[in-house]
């Protein structure tokens, strides 16, 4: 705290003084564990660490921190990918971790309903629930790390959003502790509820900067006895996307998964691990990794030969998975791409969206101007196409020195985004704003968007105390990340 | 306009003055045509009606609104039930209707979206997806009468919601005119998109308290190309939840519909029309109208009459539907009920839910309290019970005079609400709470809850314009919908 103006210092001394001794960490080691993203990309150190075991313990500390203006971060599995959950504002942030808080508080087979804490990490979420013959589907690679209110804070999405929605779309309920240390109750299991204006929206998908969400209601649904995975070679993402729209018709609405992944994808899959092998027979441009699922009588594995084997003027090969341990090694290709892209180094993530219809479009426009004006980027394309959602990533060329990196990663941004913008579409499906895609999402948003956003923010967080400029900018300005490095 | 004071007189006069000569209606003839709602239940004399073309129109006229401070509530198809669209504001409010603007603008069935504007008719704007070969899947009994608008500002519900959710998981988009003019374009058919607030969240359910929907951009799904219905007869309530929980895990996420129906609905149906007749051998105490559909290669008849067959210990009599038009009159007893509860008379609706693993209890214990407080009152139960949803109707017996009803419906409510309480349920499901819920909706609401509103109210319509007094009380206090009458 030492380079903390004194009053400042004095405010975190009337904070420690008020909190249970056991609630708050200071000491240099603890604070560095809460002070890197998953990515490794974002750090930033917090004046103190709050761990509440409960919504009252919350609660307390909201209610001190408001009172001696002290800005607060709230803080799940640090997987977010967008710099929103490691303390960043200048003049210093508590961050609050929600790992004790991490019961499933309840799993309900009957109504399809689980109740599970923020800091539950999501993987136990759904083992919970398949313990009750039941999914949560929420999936996607860092589900191991992730935490709920993370989840719901983010609205996250991943590999099942066309099937069951995102984040937004499963939650029934909310528990949340806002800026002044109140704590509102909106902890529901009913599936319809018109009473008045649905404040839990508010709170997903906000990034946690209108308050901290403590327990989430969730939906469940039947968890499949029957799950059928096949990969297909194409010759385009254009032959992909008339596959899908063929498979939304013919799969009905038993479909799960659509991943798109380009060759050089499964490519680094290949190289990334021995044991892997070619998938196919031979090398395609595109693949695509199909699941359906089903919990009841219904042939699946015949719907999806069937589908296959009217698609083959389309499907140039494909495999459809014998049992769940080939299924696994399918989505081990996606998996390992994933993870080996940047070659443990840092490179480009988007996570941008457009029309399902014109998808196809926008990958091949976006990866021809990306050739042309920055050939020596290396662009790694897959994606939830079945949302219209393609992370295309770009990596530097080995050769490249590491003070370069940015501008690469700046100018390839540019490039993608602006072909976003002439397509109509998102410069963010799944990840959000964060601090990372903040200038972009302020040079694009509309005013009047902005205005009232600021507004329920105000009505929010009138202090603009709780994870300030993150999405919208702080008064400070906006912070700059290489700052922290 | 006589009753008018005089700074009314001259805002308006102001009004007139300011707009296109066709866009506001002001004699006698005309305003009688949108005072009183789908029901006749609620009455309201408008100060005038505006019927925009455009959002530009609309905006115009909000503009100069909001300038003059002149009360507006915007209108739909008049079906809502819970008396938000009439006017009723103590001063006078002028009517915004829809109508004019009726346009689908576009359908996509590749995106599976579809833009519509706020005044087409529901119906119409299912056709007009299905001759994509695609549905819109809102459906209820009004559907030919309410207005897409409406559906969004009260997030409809209706029968289909187990599987494709309310109105709100629907809306991929909006847009917006607000209470100053300003007009939010959130149009857009994305299925994925994390950037920042979900603002056109707060414009779903809010009933037209925040802005006026103009447009919106909905999800579709594949059309299917089968339909399986089914009506079966059971011994209780709690042998209809049994089915349904077997049938959520059975049918695979291919369930469409699953209504349930006491005895004394069917006989409901049966007395209003000479040509529908008991639809199984014998009487039975609950029905359950179940629905399927597939769009693809699924045995669906197999899958419906296996379940059936295996679920013969609960299932006393059932009949499954050998075509459409049988299908139909299945259907037929369901809306022949709904139409014939009243007897053309005044009746109490209530539109309540619990969670579904308590409903079979709640439908037994309000059933009881009200036999044992109220046993003059005739109840009419069915409802959407995947979703928890129970509309729980009170019919007055022929002999009473109709100056004891609103003693017997406020009495019945208390009743049927206190039994919600006791179940953690919501008073209103899907109706909203309008005018009509406002006295039981404000005693039961924390005022967190309320703050919460108000915050979001003051930021949106700061000069508190927009349909004033539904939802959260007015200033000028709760209005009394007897004075209108």
């Amino acid at each position: 705290m030492n380079a903390l103006p004194p009053s400042q210092q004095k405010a975190l001394a009337a904070l420690f003084a008020a909190m249970p001794a056991d609630l708050l960490l200071s000491d240099g080691e603890a604070l560095e564990r809460y002070s890197r993203d998953w990515s490794g990309d974002h750090y930033g150190r917090p004046l103190a660490v709050a761990r509440p075991r409960s919504k009252e313990e919350l609660s307390l500390l909201m209610g001190c921190c408001y009172e001696q203006q002290i800005h607060v971060v709230p803080q799940g599995g640090l997987t977010g990918l967008v710099g929103a959950a490691v303390a960043s504002y200048p003049g210093g942030e508590v961050v609050v971790s929600l790992e004790r808080m991490n019961k499933v508080r309840s799993v309900n087979p009957i109504d399809f309903a689980m109740v599970v804490e923020a800091g539950c990490i999501l993987e136990d979420a759904k083992r919970q629930a398949e313990a009750a013959d039941c999914i949560l589907p929420i999936t996607f690679g860092a589900q191991g790390s992730c935490r709920i209110g993370g989840n719901v804070s983010t609205n996250a999405g991943g590999f099942n959003v066309l099937r069951y929605g995102m984040s937004r779309d499963l939650v029934l309920g909310l528990e949340v502790v806002l800026a002044d240390g109140q704590v509102w109750n909106g902890l529901r299991t009913l599936r319809k509820d018109n009473r008045g204006y649905d404040l839990k929206q508010l709170f997903i998908g906000s990034e946690g900067t209108l308050g901290i969400v403590t327990a989430a209601a969730l939906k469940l649904f039947p968890k499949p006895t029957q799950v059928e995975t096949a990969l297909v070679g194409l010759a385009s993402v254009d032959a992909a996307m008339q596959l899908y729209a063929r498979a939304r018709r013919e799969c009905s609405d038993l479909l799960s998964a659509f991943e798109l992944i380009l060759r050089g994808g499964i490519e680094i899959a290949l190289n990334a691990r021995d044991d892997l092998h070619d998938p196919l027979g031979e090398a395609y441009p595109v693949y695509v990794l199909i699941e359906a699922s089903a919990a009841g009588r219904v042939d699946l594995r015949g719907l999806l030969e069937g589908f296959l084997a009217d698609a083959s003027d389309l499907v140039l090969d494909g495999v459809i998975a014998g049992s769940r341990a080939q299924a696994d090694r399918l989505w081990l290709l996606r998996e390992m791409m994933v993870e080996a892209q940047g070659r443990g180094g840092r490179y480009l993530r988007t996570d941008v969206s457009v029309s399902i219809s014109s998808l196809a479009t926008f990958v091949t426009d976006t990866l021809d101007a990306l050739a042309q004006m920055l050939p020596e980027a290396i662009a790694v394309t897959y994606g939830h196409v079945g949302d219209g959602n393609i992370h295309l990533n770009i990596v530097p060329p080995e050769t490249m020195p590491p003070a370069d990196f940015d501008g690469l990663f700046h100018a390839a941004e540019e490039v993608i985004f602006d072909i976003v913008d002439r397509h109509g579409g998102s410069i963010s499906a799944e990840h959000g704003i964060g601090r990372v895609k903040q200038a972009a999402f302020l040079k694009r948003a509309d005013p009047l968007t902005l205005e009232l956003s600021r507004r329920i923010k105000d009505a929010f967080d009138p202090k603009h105390l709780l994870s300030e400029g993150r999405i919208l900018a702080s008064a400070q300005g906006v912070w700059n990340d290489a700052e922290a490095r």
